[in-house]
């Protein structure tokens, strides 16, 4: 198993890739517009075509792979989480949430527009991304796209991603247990990773030791992605991230650093990829791409 | 035509027969539950089961009857809709858009939890509402989900509810025209009055002339219904609308009323009911209901 220190080339290469193309297709479903309620689209724009990694779209899109998957198809489906992940993004920097001016260096959409406009902007990116997985271009068979509508709307609604902002929420107030802080974690980012990587499976029809796995593949990555988010919260360098340090620490949340140390939190995430890197033994060597993204969640920087 | 002052006692009963099952449903989708994320359940179930005349669904609900649609299955779509609905409701009083304190004489969502929370329950109702209709329980054929999926999205979406609400906001520094007036309107309030009209057909597989008809009577009544609320925003009984009066006045807003006079702008409701009620006229005698709410819609006096 390689353990590079840095996103080795291939992977950023594949990375970008799909950066590149998801990009253009959510360019295309947010195309400018002259309308006098133009600055919605604007902003929906702004929040979402800003430099992000892609890491969900880049998931789904390797999941999807496993499965012979037309990447045309896949994409869509990749754009459509991609708008539910930077909704979500807009609506949690509002000033009534984490209060953050900044996102990925630069002003977040209520601060480069205002506050109604980026509520309404993020409103109306959820609603897209239904009517993307729902359109018949995204998959002939409408059984199919309904299963895709299904899984997001849970991924993202009370029982997943915003139950898990709730319970963040709460956080700022009580002081959390380590079950309840990975209970948290699971639903705010584990919910979208898990769709991203049961999507491949849903778009190629794959069977359900197969959704299983990438299921708990995703459920492990994501819980290491936030241990890690929280190491590097304490540690990064903020030119790096485009956010200030030890944000959270300040706001007095429970982290995975403040509830166990840094060091054992660097251990937790380290167990955590290698028992995500194990949940893909039954695709061989084929799921190659998922094992060196376990590695690299596990080595960034930013 | 009847033409009644007052809603008729046999649409009052129908109406309260649809606000109890639909209310039963959406309490169904909304359980009590002692998760630590709690609150934002109780915040979802406060927003929504808050005494709405559920007018939407009744729409829904007559349309569906002219297609002979099973009312239980028409039922768990008129309760998405009403998700929706009720999501736009929570979102448009939040301080940094309407900043409406109260909703239906009680207090609006973020002021009986907290901001942060009434935002997080309008994103979950909404997504709520997706998940609803995409379920095998909604319909069984996959594509009947798919395009209730896509109409409501497209209804409340960019193009439809939340670019209605964008134009209301620019609204309060700009002075529009009647068209750009009516085209806000059509958008924000009348999307979801053309879907509620047009699901029945969705619904039941009806024919486009059918659903052209009903799109066409819902775009005039949902117009006609704004046009009475502005007239009701300086005439009606705050104690029976449960708002402040003139609050459209005294936000500098462009209403009907301030465009064209309160007296134009009754002669205007009038009209719309009167052409909304003509494009019933191919479903003969079956569509009573629709027709006698309309007058109702112009009579009310909340």
């Amino acid at each position: 198993m390689p353990s590079p220190r840095e996103a080795p080339s291939h992977l950023q290469e594949k990375m970008d890739e799909v950066r590149e193309a998801v990009d253009k297709t959510i360019e295309r479903l947010l195309p400018h517009t002259d309308l006098p309620e133009a600055p919605l689209f604007e902003a929906m724009r702004y929040g979402t075509l800003n430099g992000g990694k892609r890491l969900r779209p880049f998931l789904l899109m390797q999941s999807a792979r496993l499965f012979n998957v037309d990447p045309k198809r896949a994409r869509r489906v990749a754009a459509a989480l991609e708008l539910v992940h930077c909704y979500s993004l807009i609506h949690d920097d509002l000033p009534a949430m984490d209060n953050a001016d900044t996102r990925r260096g630069k002003p977040a959409v209520h601060r480069a527009y205002n506050e109604a406009t980026a509520i309404l902007a993020g409103d109306a990116l959820l609603t897209l991304a239904f009517e993307v997985l729902s359109d018949p271009e995204t998959h002939e068979d409408p059984r199919v796209r309904c299963e895709l509508v299904t899984a997001l709307a849970r991924a993202a609604g009370g029982h997943g991603m915003c139950g898990g902002q709730m319970l963040d929420l709460i956080g700022e107030r009580e002081e959390f247990d380590l079950g309840t802080l990975s209970r948290l974690q699971r639903m705010k980012t584990g919910a979208l990773f898990e769709f991203a990587c049961e999507a491949g499976a849903i778009i190629g029809k794959g069977n359900e030791p197969h959704k299983k796995a990438l299921r708990n593949y995703a459920r492990d990555l994501g819980l290491a992605f936030q241990v890690t988010d929280d190491i590097l919260d304490v540690e990064a360098d903020p030119k790096l991230t485009g956010k200030p340090a030890n944000q959270d620490g300040e706001a007095g949340k429970t982290t995975f650093v403040t509830a166990m140390g840094k060091e054992q939190a660097k251990m937790r995430a380290e167990m955590l990829v290698q028992q995500a890197v194990r949940h893909l033994h039954l695709f061989e060597n084929r799921a190659e791409m998922l094992k060196v993204l376990a590695l690299y969640v596990l080595e960034r920087r930013a």
